[in-house]
């Protein structure tokens, strides 16, 4: 039994924001509802029964399933399944689309240039199509803290650099607690001094008294990093004439990066994947 | 002028994969439908004006905007903007949803234990609810080439070993080319041979002729390192005997480092970000 699709369209709500929703449309409304979204530059989304081909670096293939794909003004496309936070197949912004219907198959293609690759997402039963204009100028800001950043390091040595390896943290010199400390690729010992926000002339002077501390009892040579989003430039020459080093991090790269490590331990339990 | 919402149920369609959506409901009724959704472990999206407050690790704020929530069966969490492939707030599998609506807002909450970490949404318009029970069993199969295992390692050196340097890569020695060639972190030269299936014993003894090769020029230590998903079991013997090594490397994350690692420039450069 076939049923017409219903369509609840700018007209009949016409005081309110452009909504066009298709639900169950046949691929032939779909093919254009979706040609119409994509070349308006909407955000759109279409949940129903799909397959996938990415072509490009690697190869991959998804057997049918019912999914959600969204496709973004930006041209990103992205395909969710009904678990796990990652999609199981995307392409970052600037895709060129190609949508077609053919022998009841809706095909959506999602093209890139440079790097060649390109995600083919076919679709045999579309449960809802839907296109949005959506508005969205907020600013996102996230706070990061020095313990984050911190994290982030031990973690991810080569956050600091090449070959740094951790050896402890809050480790104890005379004036207090030195943040990381660890040795450097060519065996020197490193101590770091983190800061979330743009470091001065106090957080130079401090580091600058832990690398007394810890020349007074190692023999060896010892370099000082101050790692922080930024630096005051008139810290810079004091920097200079202490013989210590700068080393740029952003807070919000920390956080990604300590969130996503856990996160994918805990995808991988979720879905018995092992990493 | 308030008009109230549509809503296109079970009933209306029953011959169909129950599929409910309200378009534009106040958000008492939107309430109801999105706790209906999260108990009964159905895929939601709620399409609105909201804004998100995370707190956890670190600590995020996002303005109010016009953005598309979804709640997977799994219990994670992603807020999606209008552009961008990544998704703005997230959270992984295994939340715990608190939902309210208070004041003419609609509060969705999820809460994860450990860590401690909390993302809460608040919408003051809402376009759409859509609840969906997505059947989905379809597998996903990624192939990714031998080059590409390579490309991630030159990227990405820490996938061989922490301290690993590479030098050149398809450098020609006497039977033919190195995959991967480098230093250690003790300054051995390293010899990489790449496969993406199951290393066999041809493989094996591939790399024991460049060693020798290497070794017959060099006045260092060589080693040798047998990169693949897996090695087979008889072939374990063998590599011991020959003095090689061998380390595990899945060829889909190779492929995802790829992709991310081109991804990110490029969101970079869309979204006016420096990294």
């Amino acid at each position: 039994m076939h049923k017409s699709s219903k369509f609840i369209g700018e007209n009949a709500l016409s005081n309110f924001k452009p909504l066009n929703i298709l639900v169950r449309p046949n691929v032939v409304e779909a093919e254009k509802a979706v040609k119409e979204a994509v070349s308006q530059r909407k955000t759109l989304l279409v949940v129903g029964n799909c397959w996938v081909h990415y072509l490009g670096r690697a190869k991959s293939k998804l057997e049918p399933g019912e999914r959600i794909l969204i496709i973004k003004e930006d041209g990103s496309l992205l395909v969710h399944r009904s678990v796990g936070y990652e999609p199981v197949n995307w392409q970052p912004p600037g895709c060129i689309f190609q949508i077609q219907a053919k022998d009841n198959i809706l095909e959506i293609r999602a093209v890139r240039r440079k790097p060649a690759e390109s995600v083919k997402v076919f679709f045999d039963k579309i449960f809802m199509v839907s296109a949005l204009s959506l508005a969205d100028s907020g600013e996102f800001s996230l706070y990061a803290s020095e313990e984050d950043m911190q994290k982030a390091i031990l973690l991810e040595p080569s956050l600091l650099e090449e070959g740094f390896k951790p050896i402890s943290y809050e480790k104890k010199v005379e004036p207090g607690f030195v943040d990381v400390y660890g040795v450097d690729k060519n065996g020197k010992l490193v101590v770091v001094e983190i800061k979330r926000k743009t470091a001065g002339k106090e957080a130079t002077l401090q580091l600058a008294k832990y690398i007394d501390a810890v020349k007074g009892k190692a023999n060896r040579e010892v370099r000082g990093i101050l790692v922080a989003p930024n630096i005051a430039k008139d810290v810079q020459r004091l920097l200079a004439t202490l013989g210590l080093e700068f080393k740029s991090l952003d807070p919000r790269k920390c956080a990604d990066i300590l969130k996503r490590s856990e996160a994918r331990k805990l995808e991988a339990f979720f879905t018995g994947e092992t990493i």
